[in-house]
């Protein structure tokens, strides 16, 4: 069939919209009608070049929601006319990974989906002259139709909007999760958060959840601070008004007997491996967490002292929030729906496909929370 | 009172024997008679002039056991003739740190400690001449008799050998408890130990006792592969040897049906910061705990890429094995006499107090796991 995507030809360059062909399921696999679909930082730096895996010409776009079209031979747990939510993450609940209980890194279709392919090691996509056009990140949802391997596929309730629960398949999951999966986060901790973009104030909304006392936001731009305190925050700091970040924290949240100052949990939503550093050094001696969530530049590392370690704090990081797709993201949509979770607010920009190069001008100018682009 | 104490008078230079003037016990201090000391890496740390927070001059020494000769006012739970373990980390049970349950790294005496110096700010040991003598890590033992505060003291059962239990004062309880306390192994596990010294044989015991399946020992020195293997190892890895250390150990480790190598948990008992990466990034994708318990250089720093932890790989340290002295010491001794832990065949050589420099010579030469000085 053809199908209209926003297709990166090549690496720096804008999105072309065009049509395209795109093949059916094949065993295991489901066509998808795409219905609304973000724009993520992490499309941005496979668009931009920045990401060395990045492969072209390819379709981005990893943040979407849709309706199953046709099921290929042997998908059991999916029938056309299901909601659901593409994951980047898959979870077949048989390697051993997803058998593990300990890690939602499902290794079932890691390698393909590293090379932009299916499972089978071939694309769906094509130009019309024939040219296989690759996946990204499993998903591709800048395009009104895609093929999906069914483990990769969260099955969702059919009254959530599509242009809102989207968002749930990158941000708001990754944000949530950190939180509740990865850091496990209980009541009464104090938290500090770095970047308060689309996956920072995520993370806020999830230590209000939590049930967090102490929720410190960290960003350079003070117009931050009043969309961070809509969603939980309880104090800001903007690094550029103080001598020390870490050392700011610290002060915030000396407490008891001994006035060690830290925060219980840190957050890096910014990629920064300096800010990264920042996160773990400002967490409490003897039980700090602190979770990196950023993607860094190509050949970045961090760094610190052995003796923040040995002394007791934690350094840990996590992906799509630790979240096991099919099993959370239907919970997460419940959650939207049930109005725990505030979703609507941070969708600041809606866009049709025409128009989805403007959404990335959004991002750069820091204007935009989330841009979603309807079809 | 006089006692004879083995002092380093300045930085790099060996330990002199002479007599020295102690204080009898303030409040809460409580007057030990050492009956032998254990000499550990951080000792020469301290003596060669490497550690940026050394005090000269100073009793060194923290790795002892001994008996009570005087308590002073309001001191409860000791009294003369109890033996004793000095702790280097104590246990006030009552400060933040404490009570949080979450750390045994107690706050109560910190400062004055990291000062070399008693709660109240003053020294017991002097010179001759009147110089106040610095304390060392809050313990000094070496010196036949020393003064230390009743909350940095394990009591232990009068029937345990002194010229063994002493290394349970900082070795045993840091590589064991690194097992059971800080990483919490469990059976079945698979684990590298990077360092067979006097810490890594420790904590490979700590796995053999955690009921780990794979203990992974990793050393320059192909003859610690024997001493190794005596203590629970079931495979050894020497780094001159193979292209990567770290493909070595994925390699012994791939199982599964996604062949994904990498151990469950990694310990670093080098103190080399190299070595520490290595040790996070053999460490399995999804869940690989690394837990540093090596003492770096000053000024070194740990370093990753941030992807290591997003993928789900955990940075942890240790101090004192995440050990509470009061309360773990003893039970450590009880496994000790119970035939649970190992001890004896470590302690490889017994000097007096007048040879404690030869002690020096022979960690160097990599001759002892320990040597014991014996008052």
């Amino acid at each position: 069939m053809r199908t209209r995507a926003a297709v990166a030809l090549e690496a720096g360059k804008p999105l072309e919209i065009m049509d395209v062909e795109l093949e059916g399921p094949k065993a295991g696999e489901v066509l998808v009608e795409i219905k609304a679909t973000g724009l993520c930082h992490t499309d941005e730096f496979t668009r931009s070049g920045a990401d060395p895996e990045g492969l072209f010409p390819c379709i981005l776009g990893h943040e979407g929601a849709g309706i199953v079209i046709e099921v290929g031979e042997g998908v059991t747990t999916l029938k056309p006319g299901d909601h659901v939510i593409p994951l980047y993450t898959p979870e077949c609940r048989e390697c051993p990974s997803c058998l593990s209980g300990k890690t939602n890194l499902c290794t079932a279709i890691r390698n393909t989906q590293g090379q932009g392919l299916m499972p089978d090691g071939t694309t769906r996509f094509k130009m019309l002259d024939g040219t296989p056009i690759y996946h990204y990140m499993g998903c591709s949802t800048f395009a009104n139709h895609t093929v999906m391997p069914e483990i990769a596929l969260a099955k969702v309730r059919d009254d959530a909007p599509f242009d809102k629960i989207c968002y749930i398949g990158c941000g708001v999951t990754t944000g949530i999760g950190a939180v509740i999966n990865t850091a496990g986060v209980e009541i009464g901790a104090t938290a500090a958060v770095f970047g308060l973009g689309g996956i920072g104030l995520n993370v806020i909304q999830g230590l209000r959840m939590a049930g967090a006392d102490m929720i410190i936001g960290v960003d350079l731009n003070d117009d931050k601070e009043a969309l961070g305190r809509k969603f939980g925050m309880t104090h800001f700091v903007n690094p550029s008004k103080v001598d020390s970040t870490v050392q700011a924290i610290v002060d915030l949240t000396k407490r008891g007997a001994d006035q060690i100052g830290g925060v219980d949990y840190s957050f890096d939503a910014t990629g920064n491996v300096q800010v990264m550093r920042d996160a773990l050094e400002c967490s409490h001696r003897g039980w700090g967490v602190s979770v990196i969530i950023g993607v860094a530049p190509a050949g970045a590392e961090i760094s610190t002292r052995p003796f923040q370690l040995v002394t007791g704090r934690v350094w840990k990081g996590t992906a799509f929030g630790g979240a096991k797709g099919r099993t959370d993201v239907p919970k997460f949509v419940d959650w939207y729906m049930d109005g725990r979770i505030e979703i609507d607010s941070m969708i600041t920009h809606k866009l049709t496909l025409d128009e989805i190069n403007h959404g990335f001008d959004l991002m750069h100018e820091g204007k935009s929370i989330r841009a979603v682009v309807e079809f």
